[in-house]
This record gives structure tokens, C-alpha cells and sequence, in this order.
């Protein structure tokens, strides 16, 4: 992989910021030690990022040795970001700050039928006006990510295939960039909360991390080698449509057995179903009120939600090694609202699935862990990216740098 | 992922003479054009792998406007290296010359027994030991690559546990160091055949490539952003070790279900006595006869064979759809002897199940190929570890150089 010099640059940046966000002040000396840059490359990024008005000087720290060093940190109230994760039922945007701190939230409903493009922007450019129009003081907005579910292209800002609403080709950003006055950057979701473990969860500082999003939908999205792994046509991850019972239960992708089929949203209401026909926790069709009852069931010791969670961990820790067998690694991370509604009984039963079947020198080297990220991590990850559209702007090359000298 | 000058010019001097493997002679401009690094760079690392003897200068060429161009060219005779290949029933070992040119190869076969460390290490010594004897002048050998199954720790040269032998933290660079006198480099095969495809094969300029072994094991080595991805443990590609159908048949390694279980040679050798007891294609427990008989007959239509690739192509097919919807790659290579015996036959099949497995946009991405190295892919992958092993010597570090980055 051919690595341009503007690549290392971005990256560098990137480097640089992340410190500062984990943690703020620090001298242009310890971002040097904390990135492995030199001393001149970091005076130089630190200029760039203060020219983009993201980082701010706050004062001197005494030195033992001489004069004392002056301390830089993020400008948090230099800009905002707004990262809108799109799912299938609602649109949920959050504002965030430039140290990734959120200052407001919005979500509008998605019901069923009102899923044309024009309705879906619509709900968009409406969770973002809320956004914004709940700071206490009009942000600078420095851009808006946005995650679709599906197939995306992000270099175009086209939703390529959202099957469960039959879109094709859909030109998103084009979309919004008639509603909204802000960079608009498309992504997956996947993507975004695998971006948001690298940064600030539990895949800070590793190089090889796998993200699993349990949804309505299931994917995992993959870190090798410290970075994001898109794949040729950024479509890498699609874990829940890998075959866990060949000749298996239908999955809505149109083939058999996947991974989605046992442990979705809807699988795991399915499992309740056959398990328990007349169970109380079957709240009709609400996948988010069921699986959150049955959630608060299992963690109060309920022998049939236990039950739904044991059959859902047999497949989903039977999933999880097949990862942990073929990509060894260091930290597989269980994200989004039904890992995080089911939490520790199902973290518990698929840590022991896993150990059945993995093999145990990878199993030995692989922490298992709920998403440690508070906010929405889609959202958060959204956000981030849109950060990065800001980091890698083209327009930062021409800025005149005064490095300062320490 | 930080990458340390070292690694840097490690990377640069690969990518050289890779070019010079594929295409000799040729000048250092056309160098700095293929390799996308500056002319002075160039000149730098031409100079330090002309002083390990690894390139001559080859004459000169006319240039349109000015003076005569020099070229430069692998010195095909200035060393050699040696790749061996150990599996659980033979030691294959290949002497190449340094543009990777078989110039011989010796056998050595494992009987059932032999497989104490002692035992595997006198063969593997026999097998390099009549690879040298066999040029018709003395070599200079300048490393030998080893590959051994199972896990294996690279750095430390340590066999960590071979599963079929019962070994445990076997250190097989220093019990060979004991009979050779060449530096020694330890790894496993799949990851041997993996570099293969990359510097020789249909992973060549490939970002996204996987290679899938199918032998006795089956495994699959992954190349993702253009090198090999290892995992935290250096145990990623344990992809015969997924699960393809949940308790399904039983897996040597405990767990049930396993790819391995369906398309390894001795899952192929079950489903023909499955299919059909009595076939004649059904050599005693001989694996090679037995699918080399298999892979005559099913090229030949006979009805028998072609219903045992077909029905291994089924499971074979699920299988690698997981890798595309995963990982999105470039290129699915299908490798190893059991791959070479089934061949076209086996191909067909294959990609039409990974059709009725995959998601579109990923299947429509991802070529699938047969291996098209001529020779035995893991022995030329050890030799190339072997050749990495120079490339990377640290006795060139006092070297002045002109490194790439900005």
C-alpha cells in the first residue's frame, strides 16, 4: 500500500489531535513522546491545528530544567460537530464539541412507509436544525457525519443499496447538501462505531480490534493494523450474512443460516417466540421495547429470558471465535442498543461460547468487552469522521505555519 | 500502527526488488517510476542491495535525451536461499536461485511415528542438505525459510504447538541451527503461501487478498492493505477452524461443524465413502492417491467424483462467501495441493456457490482464482522470508540512507 505524503500528514494530525482529546493541556514535548513525531513535526501540526482554530494556547507549565513550556489543548468551544446515525426505525443526531463532548441531542421517528429518500433526508435535516438550535450559542458547525445502513459510498456520498428500504443509488450527500449549510460526510455505521472504539473505547491504542454492532442488523467492523478496514469496495465487515448453520434459518439477505438470522434484533425475538409463545416480554412487534424487557428480565434472574440469552450467546460466542479463530484479535468489542440492553448475562454466556470454540492460543490473546463509550458510539463515530474531513482538508495545505520553537 | 524508519526502508528495499524479480534489468528512473520513490532514494537502496550482492550492474541503455542510462538487474547467481515446506506427511525443500528461480528439490516423506522433534529436524537438515548438493556449484546460501504447522512464534523460532505431533514450544530454529549453517526462519505455511501470491502470484499489486490453503489443514492467509495480516499472536487464518455448521460433523480440533471438517482432504475422503462405499477412487487412507484419483476422475465426468466436488464445493463455497462478505477482498486464491488436484472442476463449482452465498456488491468485487504458481507456493513463500530475512539484515543499518517519508 502506497502511503502519500499527504496520508502521513492526515495521519499525523490525527495522531497529534487524539492525544490532546484523551488529554488536554499537554507540552508540545509530551505530544512528541505520546506520537513517536519529532519535535519539529509536532510544532508544526500543533501550528496547522491552531491556524484551523482547534487547538488553543493555555498557559506554561514550569520546566525542571529551564524555562518553562508552553501547553497547548483542544479549543472544545472552537467549533462543533454533528454526527447523525440513520437506522432503520429513527434518526438520532448529536452536537458535539471539538473535544468530542456531546452538548445536544435530537432523534426523530422513522415509521414504517416513510421511507423514501425525501422523507429520510427530511428527518436528517430536521434531527440536525435540532441539534443546533439546542446549543446555547450558534455553533460553528465544522461538518455533519452521517451513517447509513447498507452498502456506501463514501467517496461519492451515494447510499448504493439500503435493502430494507429498496434504495439504490441514492446521491445522500448531494441530498442534504441542499438542506444543510455544512460538509456533509457519508459513511456506514458499522464504520463509525468502530472509528469511535479506535478513538475513545475499548480499541484506543490496539492495532487489531473488531467491533461487533448487535442491531436490528449485525455487523462487525474491523481495525487491523490500527486502522479501519474498508475492504475494495468499502463493504468489509458484512459478518452477520457469514454462514453460522449451513441450510439454516432464512435471513432476510435472501440466503440461509447467516449469523443475522440468530442474532438480530428480530432473531432473538423469534428465539423467544419459539421458546415461550405466550411470554409477557413479547411487547407485538417493538423490537426495541422487547429486547430492552427481556434485558431487564435476565439481569433479575428470569428463567426464560436467560434462556433466550443462552440460545442467543450459543450462536452468537459460536460467531464471535469464528473471529477470533481467523483474525486473532487483541479485543473484540460488543456494540450498539442490543448488547448494550442485554449487557453483562449476555457478555457472561458468550464470553464461555467463545471459549468452547475458539481455539485457545488466539481465545488466550482476545479480550471480550461491552462498548465502554456512554453516548450512542454510531453517533460519536459519525462525528469523528466528519473531525477527519476537517483534519484532511486539502485547504490546510496552502496555510502559512509560523512553527513555534520550544 | 507505528512504523519505524526501520520498518520503512525494510519496506523500501522489498519493493525494488520485488520490480527487479518481476522485471530485469532496468534503470533507476524506471525504479523511482514503479516503486513511486524519489530517484536519490532509489540510488541509495540500489547501492546497499548491489553491496549485499544481490543486484549487478548490467550495462547501459540509450536514453532519448541524453546520456546512456545504467541498468541494473537481479544477480541471479550472487546467493541462494532454500524453502522448506514441512507438512504432516513430507518435508519438501526448494533451492532457488535469488530471482527466485527453482534450481533444485529434495523430498523427504514423514512416516506415521516419526514425528518427534528430533526425527522432524534430521529430515528437515536431509532435505536441505540434498538441495545444496544437488547445484552444480557450491551456493552461497544467505538464509533458509522453515515452515512448520500449527502455531508458530516467528520471532523467537519456536514451534509453539503443532497439534497432530503433540509438540509443545518446540524451538526449531535452534535445534536446526544446530545442524545448519544459515540463518534459519521460522513461520507457517499459510502465511508462506500468502507472501508467495504477494510478490509472485495473483495477489501482486492487490491491496485486499486472501489465500486459502487446502490440504490435509485448511487454512486462509490474509493480506489486507497490501501486507500480511498476522494478528495479535501471529495466529490469524484459522479459517478451517470456523464454524460452517453449528454442531455439525466433528473437527480434530474438538469443536464441531468446522470448515476444516468439509473440505479437508480427509473431510473430501469422508464424503466419498459417504457417497459411495465401495469406489474405487478410494485408495486405503493414502490422502494424495486418494484425491489425486478423485481429481483425475471429476476432470474425466466421471459421475461419482463429480458429485463429491460438488458436494465439497457446497460447504467449500459458504466458506469463502464468509471471507467476501468479511473482508471484501480483491482476490480469493485457491492454493495447496488439494486445490491443485481438484482444479477447474473444483473452480466452477466454487464460485457458483460462493454466488448463491455472498452479497452482491461484495461477490461482484472479489475475483477467485486456482494458484498460479508453478511451483510449490509454500516452499517459495519460506524462501521469501528467508530473502526478507536479508532484506532486513540489521548489518545494513549502518548504511546512510535517504529515507522516504516527509
Amino acid at each position: 500500500m502506497k502511503r502519500t505524503s499527504r496520508d502521513i500528514r492526515t495521519a499525523n494530525r490525527y495522531a497529534v489531535l487524539r492525544h490532546l482529546i484523551a488529554k488536554s493541556p499537554a507540552s508540545r514535548g509530551e505530544l512528541a513522546e505520546a506520537t513517536g513525531l519529532s519535535q519539529a513535526t509536532v510544532a508544526t501540526l500543533v501550528g496547522e491545528l491552531t491556524a484551523l482554530g482547534l487547538l488553543v494556547e493555555v498557559g506554561f507549565e514550569e520546566s525542571a530544567g529551564g524555562r518553562p513550556r508552553s501547553l497547548v489543548a483542544v479549543d472544545a468551544a472552537g467549533g462543533a460537530l454533528v454526527g447523525v446515525d440513520v437506522a432503520e426505525t429513527y434518526v438520532h443526531a448529536e452536537l458535539f464539541d471539538l473535544a468530542l463532548g456531546v452538548v445536544a441531542r435530537a432523534e426523530e421517528e422513522l415509521r414504517p412507509g416513510e421511507s423514501a429518500p425525501e422523507d429520510v433526508v427530511g428527518r436528517i435535516a430536521a434531527a440536525v436544525g435540532a441539534v443546533v438550535a439546542a446549543a446555547r450559542r450558534p455553533p460553528r458547525v465544522l461538518g455533519v457525519g452521517v451513517t447509513m445502513p447498507g452498502q456506501v459510498d463514501r467517496e461519492r456520498g451515494v447510499a448504493v443499496r439500503a435493502a430494507n428500504w429498496g434504495w439504490r443509488d441514492v446521491p445522500l450527500t448531494a441530498l442534504l447538501g441542499e438542506r444543510l449549510p455544512y460538509p456533509v460526510h457519508l459513511d456506514n455505521p458499522l464504520r463509525a462505531a468502530t472509528v469511535a472504539e479506535l478513538w475513545f473505547g475499548a480499541a484506543r491504542g490496539r492495532d487489531d480490534a473488531v467491533v461487533i454492532n448487535l442491531g436490528t442488523g449485525v455487523g462487525a467492523g474491523l481495525a487491523l493494523g490500527g486502522t479501519l478496514h474498508r475492504g475494495v469496495t468499502n463493504s468489509a465487515g458484512e459478518w452477520g450474512h457469514t454462514t453460522l448453520v449451513l441450510d439454516g434459518r432464512p435471513c432476510r439477505c435472501g440466503d440461509t443460516g447467516c449469523v443475522e438470522a440468530y442474532v438480530g434484533a428480530p432473531a432473538i425475538m423469534r428465539t423467544l417466540r419459539e421458546l415461550a409463545p405466550d411470554s409477557p416480554l413479547l411487547t407485538d412487534e417493538d423490537q426495541t421495547a422487547t429486547i430492552g424487557a427481556l434485558g431487564r428480565a435476565a439481569a433479575g434472574g428470569d428463567p426464560v429470558a436467560l434462556r433466550v440469552v443462552r440460545e442467543t450467546a450459543r450462536h452468537l460466542g459460536a460467531a464471535v471465535a469464528d473471529l477470533v479463530n481467523l483474525l486473532n484479535p487483541e479485543v473484540i468489542v460488543l456494540s450498539s442498543w442490543v448488547a448494550a440492553a442485554l449487557g453483562a448475562p449476555l457478555l457472561t454466556e458468550v464470553r464461555e461460547a467463545v471459549e468452547r470454540h475458539a481455539l485457545g492460543s488466539p481465545f488466550a490473546a482476545t479480550e471480550i468487552v461491552l462498548s465502554p463509550i456512554p453516548t450512542d458510539p454510531v453517533s460519536l463515530g459519525a462525528a469523528t469522521f466528519a473531525l477527519e474531513g476537517v483534519l484532511s482538508s486539502p485547504g490546510l495545505t496552502g496555510t502559512t505555519l509560523t512553527p513555534h520553537t520550544t
